[in-house]
C-alpha cells in the first residue's frame, strides 16, 4: 500500500537520536508527538526552562500514560553528547548561543526561531534587533524543503522557515518559478489561528478575546515575516520580489490560509496556473494543488503535515489569486522541521508525516 | 447624556406601524429584535413562508417569554393596510413581486434582498438572472445611509446594501471621495462569520463543516456582490473603479472584516487617511475611525449596529490598507435598513441604534 | 409598549451617580457598558489598579468613540464624595476594605465578590481564608433579587451572588420552596463560559487550550461555590441542603448551563414542577420558565439579563431534572448587580435590564 | 520502541480487505481514514446511497490528493465477494437488511447502528420502533472491547457501541465490577460535540446555531441510548442498574465528557477508585486511568482511540462522580470498530490505534 511507512525495519542501533528544546510551547509540543512517533527516531531529552523538572504529562495533558519522561534544564554539553540531532523551539534571540554550540559539537540542528531565516544580518537587525550569533547564519540553509531539498541534504544548521511565509511561499512560488506573474506589487492577505501566538500569556490571546471574532494586526509592511517572504520569493523569481503582507488572527486553534494576489504578466487561465503548480511540485509528496474550482480550507490540512493549494483568475483585471492552507503548528513549523530531518538524514521526505488528520 | 433615546415620547399613535416578512432566517430575526425595541415602532405582522402558523419562539428560541405572536402567512393587500413600512428579508427574486405591490399601495419597503441594489437592470442578469421587477428598479434607493443619506429622506423602495459591501464600501469610500488612491486595481479581501450564509440548509453550513477552520469561495471576481461594490464605489470616485473581491468564510458565527488594498495616487500617509475619514464620517454616528496604530476586531461591533475603520499605509510600496468591521447582521443587514428607516421617517438616524455590545 | 423603558425621564439631576471599580476585567466591563446605558444612572467614577491612567477603550475596545474618560486610581474618600452608588468588581478579599470605608461613608456597596456572601465566616474561613472585614458581614445582603427582593429594598451592602451559585439556585428554588424534591443528595452539574475564569492571565485560559474542548475541575464538593449554593437553597428549604456540584469549563465565552437532580420527594409531572416556578416566579420579569418538552440553551440568554429553566421528570427513577440558563456575566454578576440597584433605588428591578441579546 | 506498529510486515496476500458502507457521512469519514491507514487491511469499496458516483475527495475534502477513488453504489453480492469485513456506518434501521445479507454470507460485519446493540428486541422496539432483523440479534456481540474482549474474538457480527454509552460505560464500569458504587440512582451527565447529530441537515445543527453556546436535549430517560447504558452496565453489576441519563449539545465538532454520580456502597476514597480502575483496565492499552487531582478533556483525546477517565469522591454526601473523555467519532465510533476488528482477526487491539492526536 503506497501510504504505509518503511517496509523494513531499522535496527533500533540505527535510529537517529532526536531532543527537543523548548518542548513545553505548542510548537515543541507538536515537534515532540511527531518525533515520538516517527520510526527511525529514538526521542532522547526534552528540555525546557521555566518547567524544568516537572513531568511531560503534567505540562502537556494528552502524554498522560504515554509519555512520561521528565522535562529536563537545557545543558548544551549533554544534548551534544547524547543526540544526533536537536530540534530548539525557543523564541528568537533564546536559543542562539545554544545552537551555535552544539553546531560547534557537530551535532545537526533544527532551529525553529526566526534567528537564522534572514541570509542579511542587517535586515535581521531592523526587524528583530541585534543578531546574537550572526557568524553562523551563513552556514544555516533555510528549511523549505520543496525549494531548498538539495541543499538540506547536507546542511548542518537548518533554519525552519516561519508559519506565514510557508503558507506565502508554497502558493507563490510555482507562478513566479514560471514567470506568470509580476514580481512587485504583491498582497499577502493571512489568516492564522490562535495557537500562532504561542503558549505566551497575555490578554489578547485569551478565550474570551479571540473567540467569535476576527482582527488584523501589524498590518502595511510592519510584521516581521515580511522580509522573510521576500527573501525567499526573490530567489524564486531571481529578482527582487515586494509584498504587503497583512496577519489576522481567525478564532480557531490551528491554520493559516494565505490568500495572495499578483497581477499576470501576460493573460494567463486558472488551469495555466494549476498546471505550473502541479509541475513544480511533481516531486513534492505533501503538497495537493487543487483544481481551480475547489479551495482550501484548513480543516482539510489540520493535525497534517501537507498543504493545499489552489489558483484562480480574476482575468476582468488581470489578477491571479493563490490560496494555500497550512497546520501552522506542523507544516509551518514542527513537520516542516522533521521533513527537513528526513532529507538530512536520507529518508524520504514524507517518512513519518503522512497521516491523514481528523475531519470534521 | 449623549447616548440615551429620545427625551421625549411620542404617543402611541404616532409611532409608526411596521411589518416583517421573512422573519424567520438569521437577518429577518435580528431585523424583529431591532423594530421590536426601537421606541417609535409599533410592531405588526411577523410572516414567513415555511414556518407560517408557528409561533415566533418556536422558531427564534431568545423569544420565548418576550414575543408570542403567529408566524403569518404572507399576505401583500393586509400588509399595506395595517402597516406603514414593510422590512422584507426574503432571498433574491422571491419578494420582488411582493415589493412591487406594497410599492404600488404606497408603503415604504425596505427590500433587504439583492433585487434592487444595481441600477443597471443588465448587469443584474449577469449575476442573477432575469430581473423579477425590473420596471420597479430606478425607484429604488441604495441604503447606505453614509452615502446615499439626502436621498433617503424621501425615499420609498430602500435597496439595503450586502453585507460584504457595506464592509468594504465603509472602508474605501472616504479614500476615494479625497481622491487618495487610484480608482483601478483594488483588492478587497473579506472575512465573514457563517450566519452570512443564512439558515439554508447545506453540509457546507453544519456546525462541524465550519468550525476550527476558515476557506475561500467565489473568488477572483466570481461573487455577486461584485458589481455592487463596484457601482458604489464609482459613485464616490466619480469614475469607474474594478475590485478583486475575495469572500472567506470564517468560524465564527457574526462579523466582517473587510481588509481593502489600493495603491496611492501620490504620497501618503495613515494619518492623512484617518483624518480624510474622521472628516467624511463627521455626521456619521454610527462610525468610528479608529488610529492607525488600532484595529477594528469584529468582537468590538457585534450586536451593535456600528462600524469600525482604521487607516494603514506600506510606504515602502506605495499601498493603503484599509479594514473595516460590522455586524454582518445588523450594519450589514438588518440595522442597516432600520437606520435607513430613521431617515426616512424623520428620526435621527442611530436611533434605537447605539446600543453597545456585550463584549467579551 | 410594555418592554420599552421609562415613560417620562427624570431630570438629570435625579440620577443616580454610580461608580464602577474593577472595571477593566470582564465583569467591570460589562458593569460599565449597562450602567452607562441605564437611563437614570449617572456614570462616575471608572476605577482600576493596574491599568489606572489609561483610557477605557485602550483597554476595553469596543468602548472606543464611545467611552473615552481616563480610568482612575482607586481613592476611597472620593468615591463615597461623588458617588450614591458603588459596583466593586475586586477579586475576593482585594476589596474589602474599600467597601468597608464606603460602607462606613453611608454609600451604597454592590460587592461582586465572594466576600460577604457567607453569612457565617467559619465557612468563608473553610474556603477562602480569613476574611478580610468580618465585622461587616452581618450588614450584608445576598442579592439574588428574585428570592431577596424585600431585604434589598433597604440594602447598604449588597454581595452580589456567584454565576454558578444563580443559575443553580434559579432551578432549584421553585422545587425546593414547594417541598417536591428531597433536601438532599442533589447534584448539580454545571457547564461555564470561559469568560467565568476572568481576565486573569493563565495557561489554561489561553484560546488554544479552551477551543474545541470541554474539561471538569474542582469536582466533588470542592468548588468554593458549594457552601454559596448550599446556604441559599437551605434558606428556600427551611431546612440543610446539601449538593454535589461539579464544574465545567465548556468552549464558549459566556454562559452557564447548570443541570440539576434531584430525587422527588413524591410521584410529580413535569408539568406540576413547571407550574409550580411559574407560581414563585410570578412577579419575576426576567425569569422565563419553559415548557417542559423545551430546553434552556444559554445561545437564548446571551447578552441579556434573563435567565430560562426547564423541569423534566424521570418518572423511571423517581428523579426531577432542572436545567436553568444565564450569561454569566450579566445574570451571572453585573446585571444582577443592577438589578438589586434598582430595587434598593425604587426603580422597577429590570429597568435597563430588558434589552434581546443577538441571535444567532 | 514500545509505540511503534508492527514490526515485522505482512505480505500484502495476508491483508484483510475492507469496506465501509455508509462513508460519506463523519463516522463513516473516520472508519475511511483508519481503515485506510490501518497497516494490515487493504481498502476496497467505499459505498453509500446519495453520493454514490461522487469521488471520495468530492465529498470529503480532506482526501483531496490521497484517495481518488469512486463512492460505490451498494450492492451486498460485490460487498461479500470482494471483502473480508464490512464496516456499515448507515443510520439504524437502514442497514439491517444488508447486515442480514453480508452475515448470511460469512463475512464478518461491524454495524455501527443501533440495530444490534440492544438484546432485548422488546426494549429496542419501545425506543426505535419494529426490529428490521430481530431474527439476527442473538447473533450479535457488543463491540466494546475493553468488556467483551474474549467474545469478540470469534464474532461474527459486531455490534459498535454508541458514543455516549462508551463513554459511560468506561468511567463506571470499573466501580460496578469492584461492587464500590449502588447501581441504583446514578447520574450520567454527558457532553457531546456537534459532530455526534451527523452529517443530517437541521437547523440546529448549523453552525450559527450551535456556537458559542450549550444546551441540553432528550433529558429525563428520554434518550435512546439510555437503554444500552443499562444493559451494558447490568452486565458488570450482575443486577439491574438504573440510570439518569441527560444529554448536551456542546459547542465543539468532537468529543464526549461523561460526568457520572453514584452513591458510594461504602466509605472509599479517590485513590481506591482510582486504584480499582487501573486494576480493571490493567490489560486495556487505549484506556488511561488520571490521579484524582487531573481531570479529563476532550482535547486531550480528540483525534485520537483513547479515553481518559478520573475518579473524585464527595466524601460529604458519599457520592463517587467519575469522568470520562472520548473522541465521539473515534472510540464513540470508528476506532472502536476496528478495535473490535483487531481482536477478531488477530490483531493487538491497538493496532492501527495508537496515534497520539494533536494538542492543542
Amino acid at each position: 500500500m503506497s501510504h504505509t511507512e518503511s517496509p523494513t525495519r531499522a535496527s533500533p542501533s540505527s535510529n537517529v537520536r532526536a531532543a527537543v528544546v523548548g518542548a513545553t510551547g505548542y510548537t515543541g509540543a507538536e515537534m515532540l508527538r511527531i518525533l515520538y512517533q516517527h520510526p527511525r527516531v529514538r526521542l532522547g531529552s526534552v528540555c525546557g526552562h521555566s518547567k524544568a523538572g516537572l513531568r511531560v504529562a503534567d505540562v502537556l495533558p494528552h502524554f498522560a500514560g504515554i509519555l512520561d519522561q521528565e522535562i529536563e534544564s537545557i545543558d548544551a554539553q549533554r544534548l551534544a553528547r547524547e543526540h544526533d540531532a536537536i530540534f530548539c523551539c525557543l523564541p528568537h534571540g533564546a536559543g542562539a548561543q545554544l545552537v551555535a554550540d552544539l553546531h560547534a559539537s557537530g551535532r545537526t540542528v533544527f532551529d525553529l526561531s526566526a534567528d537564522f531565516r534572514l541570509r542579511d544580518t542587517s535586515v535581521y537587525r531592523n526587524w528583530y534587533g541585534d543578531h546574537p550569533a550572526s557568524a553562523l547564519v551563513p552556514q544555516a540553509t533555510y528549511g523549505l524543503v520543496e525549494l531548498y531539498r538539495e541543499r538540506l541534504r547536507s546542511a548542518q544548521l537548518v533554519a525552519v522557515p516561519g508559519c506565514y511565509p510557508t503558507a506565502a511561499i508554497v502558493g507563490l512560488a510555482p507562478l513566479l518559478d514560471a514567470g506568470l506573474i509580476k514580481p512587485l506589487d504583491i498582497v499577502i492577505d493571512a489568516k492564522s489561528g490562535a495557537s500562532g501566538a504561542g503558549r505566551t500569556l497575555r490578554e489578547g490571546s485569551l478565550f474570551a478575546e479571540v473567540d467569535s471574532g476576527i482582527r488584523s494586526y501589524k498590518l502595511a509592511g510592519t510584521h516581521r515575516h515580511t522580509p522573510e517572504i521576500e527573501q525567499a520569493l526573490s530567489d524564486i523569481a531571481q529578482e527582487r520580489v515586494t509584498v504587503t503582507f497583512s496577519p489576522h488572527l481567525t478564532p480557531m486553534t490551528r491554520g493559516i490560509l494565505s490568500t495572495s494576489y499578483a497581477l499576470w504578466s501576460k493573460e494567463i487561465t486558472a488551469d495555466l496556473c494549476t498546471e505550473a503548480a502541479r509541475s513544480f511540485y511533481a516531486d513534492a509528496p505533501l503538497i495537493t494543488v487543487l483544481d481551480p474550482e475547489k479551495h482550501p480550507d484548513t480543516n482539510s490540512v489540520r493535525g497534517t503535515s501537507r498543504s493545499m493549494v489552489s489558483y484562480h483568475v480574476d482575468k476582468r483585471v488581470g489578477r491571479v489569486v493563490t490560496v494555500a492552507s497550512i497546520d501552522n503548528l506542523l507544516k509551518g513549523a514542527a513537520s516542516q522541521a522533521l521533513q527537513a530531518f528526513n532529507v538530512r538524514f536520507g529518508f524520504p521526505e514524507e517518512y513519518g508525516l503522512t497521516s491523514l488528520g481528523p475531519w470534521p
